[in-house]
């Protein structure tokens, strides 16, 4: 019914842009394996360009960056990192710290760990480092993020919300996030804490929004063609709801249960994947395909 | 501090997007007279093109579209509209109709009227009357929206706030918005209901985003090169977090107080302007240089 975004130019609006040469994102659920076989940091590791093998760690999110810090130095290690830069960056000071701008304009990779999300954004929003984050983004470095660090990756994130039903107006805390993603949203943990009300409701506040749901143990590259790539043993729940028919949402009292009228459900697993503006499931093979068809 | 956004490259990122041809955005903070003088939406149609004199007014968050939209029908026919297209567009039925959608493409002035934004966004979002509308101010069309019209602009959006002290964790509700500017949140009816600290509360939540509250009949022109101009007889208030020292938000549990150390604070009046990226106040004077070098 509603026609892909890619077909729309528009440079001001903030709908999904069209493809350019970037790097690709990944957002992990949280809970990925630190210590064993690092799959999925393996994956997000074999994603940086061949000479471009420093790793910087980016801990804003975590209350504890010494504890977080050196598990992760210790596993990009393994991987065959040249460098890690393990960046705590607890204060805005830190965050227009000429060195960490350095130390991330040199990453090939740039992750970010958990926490939690209002920390990334209070503290990193409009800052020198975010912006050095988005430039190197832009020029091909990857950037990935767990629970706290990819909630935050979209222009609108979720930052608190009701653990039974949240379904309800008002039953999702949102802000603004770090702006590294247009056109969806991102849960984690999504399937441990039974979070689908959440993006539900997001979903009936605005059906433009791809809702993501990242499993604990599991990823999604977002390529930058704007395709997702489904990695790791768990899950990606998706929530589409721009084919919804109805909802009472603006009809509503604060607190009051929410009506839906058609949402869009899909669980990719390892090697699955979606095109986020044509809105098509891609299976092993379209996957292939897609990605093999990107500049 | 910081340095300007259009300096970076980064077509991916929701940061704001260099300066393009573009039509202006109008956001009006409510209550703007539609009988009388009509000085605020006089300059509203002021801005159309020559060649491009219909009017689609969007009723879209009103419940009683049928009593707004001959008001501004009456107004934009006295104004010098050449047609006025009363779209009611009350369903997700109606905003994927074909010929609400080619009305919309022949207008050279898209405004939508106020009520709730929940409904505009609930109702519009990925809609093709909405990409309609974002194809049209990137070819030149004004879009202007009054109350919750204006509240909706931006890619993230406030829907609900406490009255009396937004300013405690979680005290304003907020969703995606329509994604047709970058970089700001709007509030509207900011002076006459008091909600400073609802936009300190985004501030705090996410310091890059520039906070712009709209008094009763006054307006900002948000112009294609990132420029605001107030307009109308009352206030647009700004509140600029970009230099934020401190906030003690992410610490706090819902509902607690929030610390804030160091955000700015402008009062513009009619005439007077803001570069967006550059975080630069603009007197009269100053307005007009930048507004006559603009392409």
């Amino acid at each position: 019914m509603f026609p892909p975004k890619a077909l729309l130019g528009n440079d001001r609006s903030m709908a999904p842009q069209s493809p350019t040469a970037a790097g690709p994102l990944v957002a992990i659920g949280g809970a990925e394996d630190r210590t064993s076989d690092l799959e999925i940091l393996k994956q997000v590791f074999s994603l940086s360009q061949p000479d471009s093998r420093e790793v910087a760690v980016i801990a804003t999110a975590s209350g504890i960056p010494e504890q977080i810090l050196p598990i992760y130095a210790t596993a990009f290690g393994r991987l065959g990192a040249s460098r890690v830069h393990a960046l705590a960056i607890q204060s805005r000071e830190q965050a227009a710290d000429a060195r960490n701008v350095t130390l991330i304009r040199q990453s090939g990779v740039i992750f970010f760990t958990g926490g939690d999300q209002l920390r990334l954004t209070s503290i990193l929003g409009g800052s020198p480092v975010l912006e050095a984050v988005r430039t190197r983004l832009a020029t091909g470095a990857v950037v990935a993020g767990t629970s706290a660090g990819a909630a935050a990756m979209p222009g609108t994130m979720i930052y608190n919300g009701c653990a039974t039903d949240a379904l309800r107006k008002g039953g999702v805390n949102m802000t603004f996030g770090l702006g590294l993603v247009a056109g969806l949203v991102i849960d984690s943990h999504f399937l441990a804490r039974g979070r689908f009300t959440r993006l539900m409701e997001v979903g009936a506040s605005n059906p433009e929004q791809l809702g993501v749901g990242i499993g604990e143990d599991a990823g999604v590259i977002i390529h930058p063609n704007r395709v997702l790539e489904a990695i790791g043993p768990g899950h990606v729940v998706l929530i589409d709801s721009r084919e919804l028919a109805h909802t009472n949402i603006a009809e509503l009292s604060m607190g009051e249960a929410v009506s839906i009228e058609h949402m869009i459900l899909h669980a990719l697993v390892s090697g699955h994947g979606f095109d986020i503006d044509a809105r098509r499931y891609l299976d092993a093979d379209a996957l292939a395909t897609c990605l093999a068809e990107a500049p």
